[in-house]
């Protein structure tokens, strides 16, 4: 299996992923290129059933790593239904989120710890981790003031945390690319969406030596 | 947290536990001593769900480790619920099955990984082991005659695994035992149940040094 082409776009809330990875999607697909968008629970039906126990409002008594082991057995499902027969087929998978949200979120932001979420989690994907992860950073107050203007965009549950949770996200976000420069890269999200996806664009086709497998 | 008083039953299908849970229980109640008795979900809502899901027939796509995730989940919540505040308040806690089920039928029987699996429990328990785990040892072949037996008994899907399954979690058992040989006590399964009682009592007299909390 060639991970080259397994793609994560990470970063808090309100900034700006979605819109990137359909932007970036299309772009590969007019090229030719068949691509994967996906993100959890990705309309795999274990994991959905697992999210509605992560998501029910009256499992009040849910405990932060019964959490964190349910994401990642979501994670896992997805991972063997969806993203690694993708790989294997030599497409493009760009998915919303993976590994690094329950790092900054619940490992560091939640303070579980990040190195035992990173442990359940490469358990979860038996130890294989995106090729490139690009890290959508924007000041916490922006990108919340942005999903208040979206009104097609649902506020969440973790639209309404304090916003210094969002700020501890941030720094999770900070200190996971420290950790994993090879990886992660920083883009700056407060800039057109048009230059977002050129420099999308530039860092994914650097990274992914794939083949190309046509539509 | 006082964990002495935190002992589990381990075995194979038809060795004898829920019988010898009860009669270890009488004992300690009739001394006046405060027990609980449990096993996996233990009526935890939470953990009810996940159980479930992983029980759930239509559920065939499961991934075996999605389903050592799930297990540990469950696992977590039970612990938090009901096994802590039990041993925070002095109490005898016997379990039927804990994390030595995931390592010997999930780690080993199931090929999973011993280590990987006892990594993710050690996060779901945050590295709390029992003090004392009674392993009633007994032939995978006598055991399922017992079951067939019995028709009290509802037969489950993994009696129905092939023989060399039973076997292999014997054998998952006994490398256990010889990796734990301060925790891991082997029973011999094989005699009259107040035999069993006899030495299942001396042992956790032997171990536990909790306060005596009356009924």
């Amino acid at each position: 299996m060639n991970h080259n082409g397994f793609i994560t776009f990470e970063g808090g809330e309100g900034s700006g992923k979605t819109t990137l990875i359909q932007a970036v999607a299309r772009h590969f697909e007019l090229k030719g290129q068949r691509v994967v968008a996906t993100r959890e629970p990705g309309g795999i039906d274990i994991a959905e059933q697992i999210r509605e126990i992560i998501l029910n409002r009256s499992n009040t008594a849910m405990d932060g790593r019964t959490e964190a082991l349910l994401y990642a057995a979501a994670r896992r499902q997805h991972w063997v239904e969806r993203i690694k027969p993708a790989l294997e087929r030599g497409e493009l998978v760009l998915c919303d989120r993976f590994i690094d949200s329950s790092l900054a979120y619940q490992g560091y932001a939640r303070g579980l710890g990040v190195d035992e979420v990173y442990e359940i989690n490469q358990f979860a994907t038996e130890g294989v981790l995106p090729s490139l992860t690009l890290w959508l950073d924007l000041d916490p107050e922006a990108g919340l003031a942005r999903i208040a203007n979206n009104e097609q965009r649902e506020v969440n549950r973790l639209d309404l945390e304090r916003l210094d949770f969002h700020e501890r996200i941030r720094q999770g976000y900070r200190l996971l690319a420290e950790r994993f420069p090879e990886r992660i890269c920083r883009i700056h999200a407060d800039q057109p969406v048009e230059q977002l996806k050129d420099e999308a664009i530039a860092l994914i086709e650097k990274k992914w030596n794939g083949p190309i497998v046509e539509r």
